[in-house]
């Protein structure tokens, strides 16, 4: 399977999307961040159930966001057509990054970042990744990350 | 102790709340009803624990939302001052709705609407109302509602 | 041209879509109605720029919602599919509507609907409905409405 | 003027600002960040018509953020009472952060930070800060930093 077909996504700005400015409200981004992550593991085979909580379902980890950050280099109106890459990054053997780069029409017009980490629902200790969560970050690696 | 303490309140139009046709987005209208819900049964005395979902409390009783409406009558800028005025009802033993008015410096500017389901938690089956929300709903309407 | 590839159309419920309940949050119904109804003109043809104000071009006409409303029947959880089916409707020369309904799994879930006024940006005062958006109602309405 | 009554506010965790995990949702602290640093510019005595676009204002300077990050420490639940406590600083003429430290119950439980860059708005290119923003950063600073 060609990793860019779970890793480079599309959406267009939209009008909520926008405030008085007239160009993306700042915090927005972080929200397309978090819905191209949940994309890109539905798009490699994970199903949103495996990984976000549900009331049908109990999680035996939590995959809490501890980090983010966002860069923005041009401004972006409604109806701009956006591309999305993303570079899942494992950093130890209970947590992981995201790397978001998002362009327009070839412009690169904001990045973004987004730090997870696994916690243990019962304990709320610090545990191992979801065996889904490894998956996709090996896959997305092409091997160039050791299967643990 | 005074219905308008809890009933009358006030926020502020946000950047946020915008979008770039320099007025407040429509949807963010709903969201103010239903902050102003929530901080209307604080300023009662109704804790949040016992009225909303967290990780830590198990409710008996849901209150889903099943119906909402709004009218927009004058566009709102960012930085306006808005009062917003509850007038809540109850339907039957097993629901109610909130009516929101919104005036802004004297002018009426919009009006929203939400109605409320009491659902047991486990059967997933309509019930009665919580005690709590009983409580505000009679003190809300100042003897008009004959305590059941 | 086929009306369904711009009257049907899809997406996935996002986690940030939910709150502590663990289901939809009410108010993003009606975000999902404002872009369905961004998404149904640009796969129309219409261009973003030709009905919502861009800080690039100033439009003759604004186009404000005056009124909304959404109706819930099932609560919907992080990562079900969504079909959402819009049907717009031409109310005078100067307003129209929109209805949308949501499916999942060939449930019923949701129906919400937004209506629109034509003003002119410049006097303030109602006005005609762009082009652009008439031959959108048009087209939808596959001849049941008289052309103007 | 005691900076404090500017430079420390209050709100609490509403249901919106929550997800199905059951927690506040990472990009509503972003959010909250800024209306946190409007809610200050209110309180020193800047109108927001001198600092945020409306359609009856055209401002001379615009003063898009460039940055931003999130630390997450603890979660926060619907009803938990935050103090924001912010601290302006000027970067250079043209340029200003604002971090924001986010407590509950005197629990450290998040951090947040926007990087704002003032640009012309006829010209695209950077610019001076506004004299309003200006004064802000200097009194927030108690005489820490010189006036220009």
């Amino acid at each position: 399977m060609d990793p860019s077909t779970w890793l480079a996504l599309h959406r267009s700005v939209r009008f909520g999307d926008t405030d008085a400015a007239g160009v993306m409200q700042f915090s927005q981004l972080l929200r397309w961040c978090h819905e191209a992550y949940e994309e890109s593991l539905e798009r490699f085979g994970v199903a949103a159930a495996d990984v976000f909580p549900t009331p049908h379902t109990q999680l035996t980890v939590a995959l809490p966001i501890v980090h983010c950050s966002a860069d923005y280099f041009s401004p972006l109106v409604c109806g701009d057509p956006i591309v999305i890459r993303l570079e899942p990054i494992r950093l130890d053997l209970g947590s992981f990054e995201v790397r978001f780069s998002f362009t327009s029409q070839d412009r690169d017009v904001a990045q973004g970042l987004t730090r997870h980490l696994a916690i243990d629902s019962s304990s709320r200790k610090r545990c191992a990744l979801p065996t889904a969560i490894n998956r996709w970050l090996e896959a997305s690696n092409l091997g160039g990350i050791q299967p643990l």
